[in-house]
């Protein structure tokens, strides 16, 4: 069974360095969480900015009643690379949590991986970060507060994201479980934000000049109907990346403008799927 | 930073058992080879026995000038899968492998990983044992002789996957590099297995009940031209993995019953690209 010997089993090549849950959060309490935060949102604005480089696909979903598994890969022609991510609402019911992820690079030339990583931690960097960045870009000038609706763990990151990106210093947070937001409140004290909680989305988003809504919720929620939501608000909706998960009435769409990542992919899952 | 410290990094669950390639090897080794490839094609045919059971896709390929990468995810409703896998016919220049894979189990319920393995063998192993079971059911019966056009690493799965499945006994090698014919035919030196070396693919195949190519071609290749393929014999034409791969003359599909896995899949890879 000689033929059994070919691959490389010794090595290097045949070792791929990994990044655990644990090296990474060593590695983002070493350069600081808001400095991580800007450092990531740089890092895509750079690659927006080469946009046509890029090989995209929609990401490739495989879905059940209680969740969605997700592929998502894309290349500059240089590095490869796709990240895994699932989707369960339901987990955290059972200790787990709503999502996991982990990512691949690898070299075009070769094929060869170059890295294995956690993304669990990555995903919700990335998403609070991303969506800070396009807050800079878009959001009213001189907006300073913001409502969170969603108080789950992507609200503390969106906090953070949008103080150190965006300059927010009030957040007003609701949630329809109260212990989520007293959590939430209570993680981001001594963040140097003002906080405050809120009995209803209504309530919330009162002089809001940005609304972030960060629900889970795949059922078509309208977690914000057209008249809560005042002319010149910036709306920023996180995580429609499923059919069927939107949080914004329709109405809200037909008055907006919209800036979607990425269509052919936003079309199936994000808040214009409502607008087929 | 309280939110960095939610993932359970001490957690049993942060933690995905992981097959590399020595465990691997060390696994076949002590099942023994062909018993792995028997019992590789025992669970490859239930699952076609299940085959609606599951949720498939085209895989998701990268193309670059030197190769492709892929993502292969599927589900059976309880277990969700994929593979990664490159495809660099230049990469033995550089004293590389063709091609590495890995892959994934995972829990549908919940999305989370459950197991992370090599697949570069299994790989190997999964295209040889595939290859015999459709042989074992499609070729003429009381074939015993089978040519092989391409003596890469996957020539010597072949030849001992069609012995241990299909009862073949004799095995005719021809590679436009002699070089790896003579060290395929080294390897299979005390396999049980009759092996001859020709200096063409027309002598390769003469008496051949089995004609399998497996190159690694990207150009359009043809390997076999319509004269050489007699009536009733069975062609095991392996790897079309990319459009542009092809190995037999468009003649030879014209007169053939064909047989593929996945159709949305090989229209756009495998042979029968040809016939759009």
């Amino acid at each position: 069974m000689n033929n059994l010997t070919m691959p490389p089993a010794d090595s290097d090549l045949a070792y791929v360095p990994f990044v655990n849950v644990q090296n990474m959060m060593r590695l983002i309490h070493h350069v600081g969480l808001e400095a991580a935060l800007i450092g990531i949102a740089e890092a895509i604005e750079q690659d927006f900015r080469r946009w046509p480089a890029f090989d995209k696909t929609p990401r490739v979903a495989s879905h059940s009643d209680v969740g969605v598994i997700e592929l998502m890969p894309t290349s500059d022609g240089t590095l490869y690379g796709f990240k895994y991510v699932n989707g369960h609402p339901s987990n955290t019911r059972g200790g787990l949590q709503t999502v996991t992820a982990f990512g691949l690079l690898a070299d075009v030339a070769t094929g060869y991986p170059q890295l294995l990583s956690e993304m669990t931690i990555l995903t919700a960097l990335r998403t609070a970060a991303m969506s800070a960045l396009a807050g800079r870009v878009l959001a009213p000038e001189g907006a300073r507060v913001m409502a969170i609706i969603g108080n789950g763990a992507q609200c503390e990151f969106q906090a953070l994201a949008f103080k150190a990106i965006c300059g927010i210093t009030d957040i007003r947070l609701f949630d329809i479980d109260p212990a989520a937001t007293a959590k939430a409140a209570a993680n981001l004290q001594g963040s140097g934000l003002r906080i405050s909680t809120h009995d209803s989305a209504q309530a919330a988003v009162e002089g809001a000049g940005i609304i972030t809504t960060c629900t889970a919720d795949k059922q078509y929620a309208t977690i914000l109907t057209d008249n809560m939501v005042g002319a010149g608000v910036h709306l920023n909706a996180v995580g429609g990346d499923c059919p069927g998960k939107t949080e914004l009435h329709r109405d809200i769409l037909m008055r907006s403008k919209i800036f979607v990542e990425y269509p052919p992919q936003t079309r199936i899952e994000g808040e214009i799927q409502q607008l087929d």
